[in-house]
């Protein structure tokens, strides 16, 4: 169907594997700029106790049966099958207010971070369906009881609660590590902008890439859904502190200890560092960096500059270059290819803002733009929420309260002098915590010093300079690799930050046991566990053969004072501990002439590679490589290779296996311990 | 001062610096065997939001100043004094009803968990204020613009308000991550046994070894302290659900996104293998770990057994075992040397759990024991909170509410048959989450599947068998190493863990920007930072001359087929792919002969080392060693070695250096990348 030829239509929901209108026709959702209906929402009848249940019961089941490489090529799938739709989510998306760059963050960046998701499942997890977490913990010293952590998916649903500025990539961040985590999900976008999430699911669920019951929507209310919600479930929640807190206080989810995160206002900080006076690069950039924030989306990201805090001598200067580029922005209806900032997303939410410029004009004076009297080159004058860009400037930050607690969620700045780096750190500080803070300099004392102080503040913290001018991704956009959220104020969550997202959906749990029986559970051989040594040679296995706790024990080779000289002059390290008796004497960790640790590694691959072609294609790095004891002349060294680890690659002939290697000496000390890591042919021949 | 000679006294609390006795006399606690009163606790009068700011502006900058390493040797110093004060702890504990062997776990245990965390301080941390967390992220193709994760410590106070059950474990398992993050703490003790913790505070104090600020001690209510929390502070709370969901969902804890973790109650299974039959070594490993957990504190224990979830048919079996030995365990005065099990902490403690029996009474019968007239052999029979083990019954548990939803707080577990494995793990997960399970079994594949069903509810899951009999640290006992904390009714909370648990005391921040810049907030180099090369060999400068950045670019070694031909027979290692080069280009990896990667390490090592005797010592490890680009007869090798990462010990002559290792063939190309490790002397000599 052609959702665009049928508008304002009635949006469904997406819940037990059926597409549902809602029992009454619903509220209008307008376009942002010309104030025309768009669709209408719905969600009154729906059973949410039940679909609650179908993600449980259908969903769950269904990604837990995939492994994590399963998982990763399904995200891949789906984010290069919906980059076909682009174009019409592109269009739909004006209506929200969004000019093409805007929607280009929203859009763009939605898909691009499932296809990130997709590859750093690929890249950086094992192909298996649990989860190992941190190092084997040895509790005895016998080796017969151990411990290691591992991490398996919640067998609940995970319910995000999503905000109106982005409702495409609000949904899909939060969608990518729940999906590869094995969580189905169950989206409720804000109203506002629910007709361009309720498009994309549609052509999400059309693709049929998803399992049936990983993904259900809910256009409209969630009605009693959260009361039903379990320990197992996970809540998430992006927009306003007050309904934030609601939602925490919920009482089933307090009951149960559900998981919720939630991303609230913050009141994020731009410091201007005390190097970057006027006329230099990094001037310029801040210039360019706050204006870029305060007018993208209209200002209504999460992540926006709402605090600009730069040295007082620079103030003017800085208010004045503002002053400038704000006036140049050109406001009007997105869809125009000249417009470089739309309207808000609605009148409501136009007044909202108002009203918090006038809470923050207590404490400061407005030196650019008049929230009054939008000037636009487009759309409806009285039904479009258009707001031009306003800037504030506050004189004595330092005593001031509302300027660091009032969030004006629009192209609305306050700049505020600073003397001191400290004094810059504090007025950041006061802001009790914000998703992102920037400091543009180029001095590395200055930015050692302010970025360590606004730490503990900030879920993330960029540094501008001149030679990141044209690579850094900006203040304002939170990335798949990093940690998105913020302490305090921001809400206290964590979202992305790469495979830490996908964690957030899965359960930590200690295994304890026998190493024999903790090997069975967690797939992965530890010392102690049975070995199998004896009969053929481990590098003659195959993947489709070869087992965890497969070993080879090795013939012996004593090492000679003429094998390091030899080997000292073929390689030239003739480092004075192997070449020098009485020098290596005098070395604290040495009783004498020793050999060099790239010899033992050497010597040890003589003793344990099997020649001749079969499953081992090659030996592509080490791992935790230690010496552990020194190899004196006359030392006799033996191996002990241990399959520890199998992770076959779902699209290729062949996968990883990692073998623990011990060399011993003739008293059965471990001299070198470490992972060697192979890649070995699924089949033979 | 000695406590004992003048009991029963008033407890004082440890605040903003001093001792201070409650405004009141307060409520006095009573002796658990005798009701005889030990003690008067009453806080009135304290200004509790004076003793947040205190913890925040005199102890955090104080622990602030410290390296880990330095935190990490005061938790140590304090470990080894406390032990020197046991006997007044043991003589104390008596009164809280615990026995010798309960004041072990709370004594020696809490201690233990202070100087493990001394432990893994010095030997997992850096000896640094800021801890880098993963890898760097590279954002950008050239280098230009990079990221990092790193923690560092929150800037307020964590209050801890503790259960009754562990006056000294309780405390010391959650002081000593605070204190090792670096972050004061403020400890509330459960008023019944706060007696014990404000002995062992008294005598923490004394020593002097923590900074003034770093620990607090409130005796009584905390009145409106979580009032005044804020969003750098973090409250942990131990103890009953309809308690911590209060703390939970209170105003500045919700409105300020405070840190909130939870313990609350658990009801703890135990399931007996399909394979555990009576006769079999685990069937009566299962019997004793049982009978154990519910007399251990007189089963006063988070992490006690409550569900004892066992095959149908060896059912009876079990309960006559149990049985039998729940009638050995003599009840009485714990101060007495042949008493096994204690009394409950008070009276009402008792009546709380005899309500809790008749609820269970609903599901189960009782099968051992007699919950309205204890048996015991010394204390008072009135005035002493007595209670012999009781076991109940439950023959439908599949179909049956409270078994799996009421807590018994005391000696108290129910037998629950099942009789397929799945059946298993759905009685457990019936408990809607627990601290632990364990599974007693010597069979790999039930193992498998039990514990992987159970991991998913539970924060930790043991598995019991006749191998690890003798070493196993049981069912009951959190350990420092392993995370301590279970999803869902168990209060969605994680503690310990190792380092885990020190960074819940921490913040996570990405940090963004040119490496340089980062490489100077982080004090790590990283790819893309500025190096300094030429000069003065590296390796000839001590720990107190090297910085990061300094970097030797080496010369060229060109690799012959001779090279390759006589390394592989001086070190046996005549892989085909080094000797066959026909076999080698059939490799799906390699184009022909390649020389082997410990050849490429060996030439590197030969290329970047200096000879003679200077500041490094050795060559102790090699980390993250990875083969990128095959390296075939005629290639040339280069090194570029920089120096990465530099950790002075606190208590040697030397430390650790890093150092990023590249080689790179003719046209640039990385052939190995690597990190080299040394030990470093810290001055010339």
């Amino acid at each position: 169907m052609n959702v665009m030829a049928t508008r304002p239509r009635r949006l469904e929901s997406y819940v037990h594997g059926a597409w549902a209108a809602g029992a009454r026709e619903g509220v209008p959702l307008l376009d942002a700029s010309t104030g025309a209906p768009v669709a209408f929402i719905d969600s009154s009848g729906i059973d949410f106790k039940a679909v609650l249940g179908y993600g449980r019961e259908t969903g769950g089941p269904a990604l837990r049966r995939l492994s994590f490489h399963e998982r990763a090529a399904m995200l891949k799938a789906l984010g290069q099958k919906l980059l076909d739709f682009k174009e019409e989510f592109y269009a739909l998306s004006a209506a929200t207010g969004a000019t093409k760059a805007d929607s280009w963050v929203d859009i763009d960046g939605g898909i691009g971070t499932l296809l990130s998701y997709a590859s750093k499942g690929r890249r950086e997890l094992p192909n298996t369906r649990v989860l190992l977490d941190g190092d084997v913990e040895p509790l005895s010293k016998d080796q017969t009881f151990s411990a290691q952590h591992i991490l398996s998916p919640l067998q609940g649903v995970a319910v995000h609660i999503n905000a109106f500025n982005f409702p495409c990539w609000g949904m899909l961040e939060k969608l990518a590590p729940t999906l590869l985590a094995g969580v189905p999900a169950i989206v409720k976008p804000a109203s506002q902008t629910a007709y361009l999430t309720e498009l994309m699911v549609r052509r999400i669920i059309e693709t049929g890439i998803l399992p049936e019951g990983a993904l259900q929507l809910v256009c409209g209310s969630v009605g009693d859904l959260l009361d039903h919600v379990e320990g197992q479930d996970a809540v998430t929640f992006t927009g306003s502190a007050a309904t934030g807190r609601r939602l925490k206080t919920h009482k089933a989810i307090v009951e149960n200890s559900v998981r919720f995160t939630m991303e609230a206002d913050s009141l994020n900080a731009a410091v201007l560092g005390l190097d970057a006076a006027p006329g230099t690069e990094e001037f310029d950039l801040f210039v360019k960096e706050v204006a870029r924030e305060m007018t993208v989306k209209a200002g209504q990201k999460c992540t926006a500059i709402r605090r600009v805090i730069a040295p007082r001598s620079y103030s003017e200067a800085l208010i004045e270059a503002l002053r400038d580029r704000l006036g140049k922005t050109v406001l009007g209806n997105p869809a125009e290819e000249t417009v470089r900032m739309g309207p808000l997303a609605s009148l409501d939410q136009r007044e909202e803002v108002r009203a918090r410029i006038r809470d923050l004009s207590a404490d400061a004076e407005i030196v650019a733009g008049d929230p009054a009297n939008p000037s636009i080159t487009s759309g409806d004058a009285v039904a479009g929420a258009f707001l031009n860009p306003v800037l504030l400037y506050c004189d004595k930050p330092g005593s001031a309260q509302a300027i660091h607690d009032v969030e004006a969620f629009g192209p609305v700045s306050t700049v505020m002098p600073y003397d001191t780096a400290d004094e810059a750190v504090d007025l950041a500080r006061r802001g009790k915590g914000s998703l992102v803070a920037s400091v543009f300099t180029n001095d590395p004392a200055f930015a050692e010093e302010v970025v360590l102080g606004l730490a503990p503040f900030h879920g993330r913290v960029m540094i501008g300079n001149r030679v990141s001018a044209k690579t850094s991704t900006g203040h304002g956009s939170p990335l798949p690799g990093l940690v998105h959220g913020g302490p305090g104020r921001a809400g206290g969550g964590e979202e992305l930050g790469g495979l830490r997202g996908v964690k957030h959906y899965m359960q930590r749990t200690a295994i304890q046991g026998a190493p024999t029986l903790l090997s069975a559970v967690t797939g992965r051989w530890l010392p102690g566990a049975e070995a199998r040594s004896g009969g053929e040679h481990p590098f003659r296995k195959s993947l489709a053969e070869l087992k965890i706790g497969d070993q080879l024990v090795t013939g012996t080779r004593t090492v000679t004072l003429e094998d390091i000289e030899h080997f000292a002059h073929f390689t030239g390290d003739t480092f004075y501990a192997h070449m020098d008796e009485e020098a290596a004497r005098a070395n604290p960790f040495f009783d004498g002439r020793v050999a060099h640790g790239y010899l033992i590694v050497s010597f040890a691959a003589g003793l344990f590679v099997d020649p001749d072609p079969g499953p081992v294609l090659a030996n592509y790095g080490v791992d935790n490589l230690r010496f552990l004891t020194p190899v004196n002349p006359g030392d006799t060294l033996q191996v002990q290779l241990t399959c520890k680890d199998i992770n076959p690659r779902a699209s290729a002939e062949h996968g990883e296996v990692r073998w623990d290697c011990r060399v011993t000496n003739q008293t059965g000390a471990t001299v070198a311990q470490y992972d060697v890591l192979t890649m070995v042919a699924k089949t033979r021949e």
